[in-house]
């Protein structure tokens, strides 16, 4: 149908920016585009590859979990991008990957430490991990129960001003205004990542950013003093 | 021959794939595809760079160690293949890189653990690593007996759940359902490898996945309930 | 204003190096060229991914801050340009990036120590880094005082010599006597960034070059008696 | 002349092997070639970034160091070439680059340990490190000093079994064959450098590669019994 083109050829085009930023080998990682007057999304086709990727491929799912177009099965993670899509109200695009550096971080069970401005312009907080998902939620529903742990980790966070997440043992999650936000977030996620392992290996006692710079770089990039960039 | 047209077309497009993936500098690796019927494999020749490769130039060698067709000489890994393929019954390709964090890890002599789910959705166990080979075998047939070295330490874990492994000192071997499959292990290898490395600078202590994600994240992949993927 | 075309070709040929270069993602850098006759400089438009420039989209910027010519609003970071511009007098152009393990060693509050002759070839001392901005200056002028804190760190040494520096907790800036030398500094100051952490994960204890070897390799590439390259 | 037109061709295509293998940045690097008949070798000129090099732009230059054909100056590292050619009989080629992992080594003036069978596919032996230079050397003839570190170092070493060096505090020097022959061999260099790096971060305690397996891949490689590659 035609009423779902944009957010198929946006999913399409997000899901190839993850291979283009090089932030999953193979199928490693699935990205949506949501529209929030149709209350569906459209998402990738689990284990295709990105080179046989098209938007025609892209399934339409809705907040049900019921998929409204598409011939192949959606991402086996599609029901932790609908949790994230019933909760997170305003949020356009979905992002997951398998990110070497956020993964490690992931699999460590530890926070992103705000060690720079680099971090600072996109988030003034420690980039948070979920808890280890509980045996009695692993038999439920296992994807629906990871949104879940993403719900708990941002209980006293506001999800508009922190848009990435690590799943513990798993991996990170990133969303935005639209899809290709939500990638952009996961390839800054990795660079941050990145840096933080670093820091840690020159200066294993670094310490983290002050809050006044944390306020300064971020504000210059939010709200309504920002004035980086064109508009 | 015609008959071999099918694994020797096979065995290039997967050495190709070693070199697409960056899984070899120059010609440090190689990979063979097997016909369970004709008893035969097709296998990259010695020392040839990949952009010399072309189908023709396979070699294809029966599980006695014969050439059976091919002007060049045959990868010298070649009968560690053959020891695989006579009791790995089923598989139907053989890769071997020397990708430097799967190597680090051998050159360690430390099996991998498995800190996270990347790593659980291929399986559910440490990838294992061998034993170093004693200097009596040494002496023997040196490739016959590094694909020994396998064997045994596949005494107690199944290759066809395991389809990966670190040969002390010396590097990966992966296998497969066909040679494309056994270079993608191999890529996975590397990619697991890489995140439990940056995983152990983040968090020396760093534990390994709890039993219940392992099972969960496997068997959503493979076996008769899985919903990964497209079949 | 045909004044300005040289400036903004040069400027816009610099930032798309630091995209070649891979020494930012996104827009994670910017590069300037001025010109000392007119007393004014062309620098990157705020925000604008770097396949979407083009010489004319450069702003033009004089050294009261004042945009002399160009439709998008300069770089977030103009105003240090503009101080280093007016107190590091000869210097024709400015790199400011993001590269991983540069920003590593300046989230780690740490000089980079001159490890090798690499180093030694452009400059004599460490790779100095900057005090962290007390809170006073940043309700200030934040970017003006970022360069004040360059200043500040090169009150005992010598701009001509040591053409980079690491604003603690933010990331490298580099000049030279033109945009696309800044930018070559950056790269430069990337390398020693990486060869220098590769260097203490190595040897924790290794000792800085004795100051015979550094003066020998930096007096065959500068000065009058250079030897190095073609002029 | 006509006479050099061999090696003229051969230093270009190593030297922009050494680009194409992403052994150095910019000018961090420099290749020649040999003709033992005619006593004199093509070297790369001073400073001439790869991607403007030219068959036409290599240095001839003899066993005295003088210059017998070319416009340019040559690599001025060109004396520490010649010293290798006058005392390393029958080699055809040298390479000298600025690896990141290969000058990490140098740096921590370390040798790099035999880990495993990559290294041992190319030489028995960990790759030496010189000794410092004296400060008395300095003052002589810094290049042609530089080669005499080197020679030092293989007083009990065969130069053609062992194929490279590092150099302390500066880097990698290798030879072989021919100029090609010597690029590969940094390629190796830095690939064995990056193993060994990472098999001490995953087990500080990693022994070395015990000799019988040593003896194994060597002489599977080279020698009269050597059954490796196509002759």
């Amino acid at each position: 149908m035609g009423h779902f083109s944009t957010i198929k050829e946006e999913a399409y085009l997000a899901n190839m920016e993850i291979s283009k930023q090089k932030l999953a080998i193979y199928t490693f990682g699935n990205a949506s585009s949501f529209d929030p007057d149709l209350g569906v999304y459209a998402i990738k086709p689990s284990g295709v590859p990105y080179d046989e990727l098209s938007p025609e491929k892209m399934v339409v799912v809705d907040l049900e979990n019921n998929i409204v177009e598409g011939e192949l099965r959606p991402s086996s993670d599609t029901k932790t991008h609908t949790i994230l899509y019933r909760h997170f109200e305003g949020i356009g695009g979905i992002c997951h990957t398998h990110s070497a550096y956020a993964v490690a971080w992931a699999q460590a069970k530890r926070a992103i430490p705000i060690f720079g401005t680099t971090h600072a312009d996109h988030l003034t907080v420690e980039v948070p991990v979920t808890e280890v998902m509980s045996d009695e939620a692993i038999t439920r529903d296992y994807e629906t129960e990871t949104g879940k742990q993403i719900l708990s980790a941002f209980e006293s966070i506001n999800y508009k001003e922190v848009e990435m997440v690590l799943v513990a043992c798993h991996g990170p999650f990133s969303w935005g205004k639209d899809a290709m936000k939500a990638v952009y977030n996961s390839a800054v996620l990795e660079e941050l990542a990145k840096m933080a392992t670093l820091t840690l290996q020159i200066n294993p006692a670094a310490e983290e950013l002050k809050q006044t710079i944390r306020d300064k770089h971020y504000y210059r990039k939010h709200g309504k003093n920002a004035y980086y960039g064109q508009s």
